[in-house]
């Protein structure tokens, strides 16, 4: 019995490309610390896709986009909204607090993983905006695609940057699997972030193919003005940038961040389809990327790990199956087998 | 007139020994944030290369690798001991002070980029141990090599270290040019480390044939406990850790590292002894490492930059020259006449 | 129209004796930060008092109290739980986040102000223990009297302790109203702290006839170690402790701080006792100690403020009324006639 | 032998005045966290005092004032410049760090406790402005009295403030012994404080007659904007604000400041009369507040402690005495003998 992945796409391997943009960048001398020309390029490369001058930060992880994007926008008094799933409330150990200075992180309430805009509008307007009792409403984090596999839509997202702004707070996009949603919605990415309202995005590579980079890319250029200094003094800025650039360039490159993302998302929708046709599996969750949340009967996910199947449990119940860029035919059409009868078992 | 790229050893190539790492850890599925089996294999190699069992992290930049370690045997109260010219005092923006909730950062005088042992006796036992009022003495830093290119010998960090005991506090090296000491001074790795007192320390690798990585070395067991949530929530482990560690491990495989830090250093020597011979230069301090640091007429420092060398000025009448692994026979000749034809102008 | 002061305890004026206190202890030369006779005298006094060797700061706010004692407990990858009413939650901008280095504040349900124990056992069961993505269970925290007028009782506050314990997190009370609560329970301060699982205190002293502060009371002597250099770092050690030290001696000398709290729980059960027959009045707790949380048409809500009473509103049909231990009679029966006219109102 | 007491002015008493103004603040109810009659007052008083429109907020502790006054003008990234002598420097336990989440304390050489301009203009020139890896000079503090018992003239504080200016730093000073400085000068507050480039000021009341209050008076309005939530978050905000703020009105009143700070001046001028005749005793820096440092064999430093007058030491040889308001003349007298004797030892 082989063990059959679906952790993480973090488990993956990285697209070859990624990796040949390593070797080619190895030529030569380049100046440190985005000095280079690759990362020059990058700055204009980017610009060119999201349709809108940006600045482009490489950095290690997708915690440390999320918390270095936070706490240029936050302030020690301030509090971050985000989807009771929301990464930054589940997974990172504090880290929005630590690189924010204080800025705590406030779920509301919402489903799929995400925040419900009646919901942002009653927990802001009631927040004591002024009242120095109170910590301060200063930004909200939309995960893209959720912590649930859903996917806001386009107008979702408009609709709550419109809160956002009616308060003065400043929209963040946690898009560890942007390219994923990019793929499901057909937009541009412009139309999902600045045009959305978005000020700041959490630019994933790593799960979609990447190896040891993800961006943070800023529409809003009041907000990328102390970066450097966040970036540096969080030891997040790589002296040989260069590696990181042309990760990031070969990722967007030719649409490949797309063509990843639509092969990770469409081993899901084959196995959601499947999934949802069986008696005693319930999908939590809209499949719309890459990341599919079932219930069963507890025996029957304890018999799922048991028959080799690798993935995380969400209490007895439940179960997240992710899928990767690179997973295969063969390895769909095991889980769909192994799941089937596993929900058949009593 | 060509560039002679003297600014860095961040600006130099990856050993094509690291990137044919990459290639080959790109093959099948690995469980992320350091489960994977590279990573395992790291932990044993790194003990077999320090004789003793050592916790490895590797971690993305110096500075990260500089901030954690501080972080993890410091307190929000405490000060670390350092040189004047010490990369955690000089360059690093706050990141000690950040990773550790306040801890300070307090220079001792020394020369050649040395703490200076009975300056470091000095300050720590008037620093007011027990009293609130004072911030507390809890680590020492000590760069090897030096900040001013000088390496500390076997028995000056025991030395050192012996201060540090006597007063229960912690060692750290910053060792983002570790193997240009080790190279130097031909001791092994352990005898240059926890042989002679050293906690905990910053493995370097970037400023030497590497890319993305650095890492940190833990010899004290329970300095490593708390490691994993510093390094989560501060963004600093990567889900594709193999991608990491296979870095790492081509680093120390068949002592590539010692090889090109010999290079560097060769090309250092070969400089300096070129360059004290020539009237009108001053070395600052013992060329021992991959880093030169002159004096010469602010004039003379001018004509350098304007016949095309890349470094970096230290004041009016100082520079700093480093040496990469791939630094050419040509360049260092190159060098060397432009310095001495300068060195002559008026 | 005369005002009519329900807006907070800490409107009213300090206890005579207490000011008195500052008199006495005004003679003299006396040493700084604690040294001084005064607190040596209170250490003993508390301890008595506690019936067991405590350790006792007095700090000057609440807010300080509280955040310090956490951030005593606490570390920066760690979680308090509290309930979501609780004053850390809700009313201390982010105090405990930024003593505690980013130590995470997390509500857990339960009513009337109160944690609830099973929610608190399933909270933190599923927190992920060890692992490093998550923030670590570390402490909790119980506000007594309850902010929502409640008080727990010993068998409550042990059952938490129970669960606390048995997750190896230390306990927190906030005892902004503790001299309210235990002038209703009738139990000792010991039965209510020590005994009954409590690791330290926040001892409230402002609310009930103080004047500049309020104390942190140590039972478990591991807390207190480093408690001297949070103080200092956080400018909350007074150089002339023996004026704070004096206050607190004050407060508990011949039961004064009972005998405050037994007038300020009087009137509000006598206020409580009188709204609870009214129709169109809610009680929204029930009133335990010297607070009264009200439900009215928000019109009649309206009134009351119309009519010159004085307090603060918790939502258009919420309201909170407050009796300080100088609440007069004729203030009592003002308020109960105004809510009889405004609760008929239309 | 009886005890002479010249540890230091936060030994000694209230003024009766200060104690008087608790008695009669004592009155009625009054709205908490400044919004009381007396706060208002104090606002109004002190714009009257300082000829300029003033915010004033009364803190607990000179170190609270310092560090909140710091973390208003600073940030993560910054440097704040000072005398090697400063408190902040010396004495406050990372507090400046801590409220200002990583703000660094810089020293930078002077004599007598001072800043000395050219140095101040030397590092910050040098500090390598706008690049991210180094922290950025942000703000100067310059304390006053120094804490080596000097005092900087009006045009010395000016000088320093236009290097300040000119490099876009604020300029905070640290006003423990304010009252002394001015009373030394004989100048205005104003002239002391803004029309010298003072941005704020940490009013210093406890060691001058004050008990349990100092003050943050601040003269940009700007940097007065996010004080509130500051002082909330750091627990610095009484509810019972008119207890704090009497104190400083009293303080203020009818000149009562000068006049305290006035005795303690002659009684250190007196002593420093004497003892700079003796053979044996030499004066480190110019007396021209309420303190004397002096350096003596270390003998004699033994005797001066064995004959019963407590102090500080600064060293073996080295030794601190300061002097209260209420310090007698009896008091000096007899210093004055001891020392005379003491320095005749051998």
């Amino acid at each position: 019995m082989a063990d059959l992945e679906f952790r993480s796409d973090n488990c993956g391997r990285a697209a070859p490309e990624l990796i040949q943009a390593l070797v080619s960048a190895n030529e030569g001398s380049a100046l440190g610390y985005g000095g280079d020309a690759l990362t020059q390029q990058l700055h204009t490369r980017m610009s060119e896709l999201f349709e809108h001058p940006v600045q482009i930060f490489p950095v290690p992880t997708g915690t440390g986009a999320n918390a270095l994007a936070l706490a240029a926008v936050g302030s020690p008094f301030g509090a971050v909204y985000c989807s009771p799933e929301a990464h930054i409330n589940t997974s990172e150990c504090n880290a929005t607090s630590f690189f924010g200075s204080g800025l705590k992180v406030t779920p509301v309430p919402g489903v799929d993983g995400k925040i419900d805009p009646l919901a942002l509008e009653a927990a802001v307007s009631t927040a004591g905006k002024g009242q120095a009792h109170k910590n301060q409403p200063e930004a909200i984090n939309l995960v893209q695609a959720t912590d649930m596999g859903a996917v806001y839509s386009v107008s979702e997202v408009t609709a709550l940057s419109q809160v956002a702004r009616a308060h003065g707070l400043t929209v963040h996009m946690d898009g560890a699997r942007f390219a994923n949603a990019v793929a499901t919605l057909g937009c541009s990415p412009a139309e999902l972030t600045w045009k959305a309202g978005v000020d700041i995005l959490s630019f994933g590579v790593t799960k979609n193919g990447g190896l040891l980079t993800d961006a943070i890319v800023v529409f809003n250029p009041d907000i990328a003005k102390k970066m450097g200094f966040h970036l540096r003094r969080a030891g997040m800025i790589w002296s040989k940038m260069r590696f990181a650039s042309a990760q990031v360039l070969a990722y967007v490159q030719d649409d490949l961040w797309l063509r990843l993302a639509r092969q990770s998302n469409a081993a899901a929708t084959t196995i959601a389809v499947a999934l949802e046709t069986m008696k005693g599996v319930k999908l939590l969750a809209p499949v719309q990327a890459n990341e599919i949340f079932i219930e069963m009967h507890a025996a029957a996910i304890d018999q799922l790990a048991e028959q080799g199947v690798l993935f995380y449990r969400r209490g007895p119940t439940r179960a997240r199956l992710v899928c990767r860029w690179d997973t295969t035919q063969d390895e769909i059409a095991q889980l769909i087998a192994i799941v089937r009868a596993c929900s058949q078992a009593r």
